[in-house]
């Protein structure tokens, strides 16, 4: 059996040399490790993978490893079993390349989740939820209902147990309604190579900037819109001869991607979350 | 003989035609032809290269350019004869990557320009303009003497007959006093992906937002402080693993490459502008 | 009314002229000219895309335009109706990431094709095909069979009417038998960065190389493996962290992106082939 | 001060827990520490930084580390004191970027390295060394000659305790004579994306080849000609408006930016060798 355990907390010495030392003693053997020290914070990140031949009780392995490190360190840390499927709601609205990518990467086994549901704003998408066999529910949001609608939202999410929400442009501002009970757990994709052209219409913005290159950013979702901490990047490069509609299209297939290798990123439990900021052990 | 046509007019049905007509009656041959229309804004532009077995008279090719074509499409135009080096002078402070660029460049023969001078505000790069044997002015610039600096300075740009000026990490912000003599005729190079970070140090303004991709813009300068027309964009990955030095040192090498480009698209009569944006035919 | 004109012949004066001027006539507008040189051949290319505001006799327009023009330059040419669906076929195996992708822009209207049905020799993607409503034919191809099989998707492709043919990860050598009905008009993924790893399994031997990029070529099926004419390549960088299992999962990213690229600028006549190469008029 | 440990062996339980161990005992602080398992050769490599509050003496250090660590896990191992700087040779032929670009970043404390000196094959860029006051040899290397040429650079790179060689744009073949002194020692920049083009003329056969993609190599030198471990790659758009000359220059910017990356993780002691591929903890 596999654990890979996430660590974060004050720089101190001796950490990795205790905490590999705590793995052989339970008779694990580390298979990957990875750490990082973020000088100006002073704050250690830690990522490791092992393998243990036999079978131990994790809940006791958690427990010992709060007991004689996490309690003298300070440690902020989880340890997640390999194997486990991770419950992932997608919310959209009316855009498909995302909620395609998703679901042929989900329905090939290369996304290793379960998908309780699929949630919209308008009805759409329920065709595609059909064609892989995936609950849809249409829950219309507006100026009036908002705070209702998050009320069913937040319904569905208990009731399945989800895990985290993958926002395959969703095109409405989630609240902090949700946002609490989902801290570090909502991952957007938001249409332009964050921070330039935050908001609505970013590649109508950058058309009109003229810039040479556009992007696409994939974030935790924070209260302040756009402003969250980013996970993945990429862009495309652009001229003279592309039209709006040109940007859309070459947007859309950042977008799939950027959001697509972002959910991976969290699914296998490679970020870390500080200041606002991300560590990705990829 | 060649010669580099660039025109821009109200879009209308014929240009194409008359111009290559216009072209033939003189005896020349097109050899490039690129063109575009801006549907938004319903303007034309066309840069064109012709070749000509004889020599032609260029005044006169000019004069009746304006007169069969210019007039009656209301063109803005200008004509290039081939193998004419502009006179370009660089502007630099304390940083010298985009300044070795920019040199060995010329000094290898791969940038076709005369540089008459390079301008300090700083004495430090005077050595390197001594490595190349090129005039180096030492011209200091603070609050109370700008205006005065900035007369010795257009003083010296007349004197020299400078057609364009290139701020190769020129860390003072040049005033309309020259803006308005060199229209879309300063090249800045500004060390972020331009709209975002625009300002004093983007790097640090990165760093901090924890982005995974930094940039280098290279744009005309206008009045309006890092938003005038963007010549050429690049990007390159970063993560949590580099430090703000990482970044400078990353940038620094797109730095140099990105100004080098946008300098050569100019000199080489590549780039055309309209509504503060680019057109770029590469 | 639309149409857009593909032209290649040797390079002469006076095409470009000649060319708008019979547009002119006819009563139509210049929209889009993009026009090449390859100087080394001697062979002008051009791409034009005209308006014309009534409609006007295709039939006519085309003789008109071999009598007037293409004799008089010797041109091969082609005339394409703005609007007209193509016909396209889509062969597969067993992978259906570039198959997901295809039916994901077909089903949104990005892709302007007819797909008249998935061809595979193996069961496997039919399920694809169903979720999509698209006929999938099943024909067994062995070392045995080959010839028979061939014959059996001729069949097909004539029955249908098929203008061109996707090889969407299709893990067959196809052989002249279909090349030289479809010549220039089938369009392969291959898994590599041409011409480094043609041939079986280039991830692997990729990795074996150890190099820090890895990529992937759309190109048009010619008799010799892997060597014809590329229409799209695009890369991505590895590192030694990632094992064949992440090579192969970074490659369907670039396959699939690369691949319906390239099919777009098919499907759009923005492809020319001279030479084993292409011009893309993009 | 500041200690530089690399190491690799096969893979054992315990490794990470007993160096880090050994650098507690001697009262060191990791503060970076990167490791990665080659899984299919069972091979462990770690890079591990250390600073040490007061001075200790580094033959000491060695001497225990070799006692209680490196016999004991079958370790290769080098440990290198922060601030040292190599002695780096250059060799070049004709071509100047790569030298500019070397020289630049020397020149402005960025390439940490002493540069004894300068040697060519050509009296070219005698000039520049000139510029940079560094020590200039020339050396005519012809068939016949060959045998002779390298003992004359031998005796050079010996009396100058040379400990790396770069050959920027040295458009000779090095021989075993000189390669088995300096194993994974000589670091080259070859203009084309490996393994594709290997050989002469790369810019050329990829002209022919019609890549849409060109690339630059950086990989240390074996025997076998542009197949030793590479140590960094970058690639660049082309396309069919590009000349062989733009592949030329667009290469340029490549191979200096991809040769000094490639020369600054040799330097900081980032790169490790193993079956003839590299790890790279950059």
């Amino acid at each position: 059996m596999n654990l890979t355990i996430l660590i974060h907390c004050q720089d101190q010495s001796g950490i990795i040399h205790n905490v590999t030392g705590f793995i052989s003693r339970n008779e694990g053997n580390v298979i990957y490790l990875d750490q990082h020290v973020d000088k100006q914070a002073g704050v250690f990140f830690m990522r490791l993978e092992s393998e243990f031949i036999s079978e131990i009780n994790v809940e006791t392995f958690k427990s010992q490893f709060s007991q004689e490190l996490a309690e003298r360190y300070g440690m902020e840390w989880s340890i997640h079993l390999g194997g486990d499927k991770p419950k992932m709601a997608i919310f959209v609205s009316k855009y498909n390349h995302c909620l395609y990518d998703l679901l042929s990467r989900y329905h090939s086994g290369e996304l290793l989740v379960d998908i309780p549901f699929i949630l919209s704003n308008h009805k759409d998408l329920g065709n595609i939820a059909q064609q892989f066999d995936i609950p849809y529910y249409h829950i219309p949001v507006n100026r009036e209902n908002k705070a209702e609608a998050e009320q069913k939202q937040l319904k569905l999410l208990k009731e399945h147990q989800v895990d985290f929400i993958v926002l395959a442009r969703y095109m409405q501002i989630v609240s902090p309604r949700i946002i609490d009970v989902f801290p570090n757990k909502i991952i957007n994709i938001h249409h332009s190579f964050l921070p330039a052209f935050a908001g609505a219409k970013p590649y109508h913005a950058a058309f009109e900037r003229g810039v040479k290159i556009i992007g696409a950013t994939s974030h935790y979702v924070t209260e302040e819109l756009d402003a969250g901490p980013i996970i993945e990047q990429d862009v495309t490069t652009v001229s003279h001869t592309h039209s709006i509609k040109d940007f859309l299209a070459k947007g859309r297939d950042l977008e799939k991607i950027v959001l697509s290798r972002a959910v991976k990123l969290h699914v296998t439990h490679k970020t870390m979350v500080y200041n606002n900021k991300t560590v990705i052990f990829a």
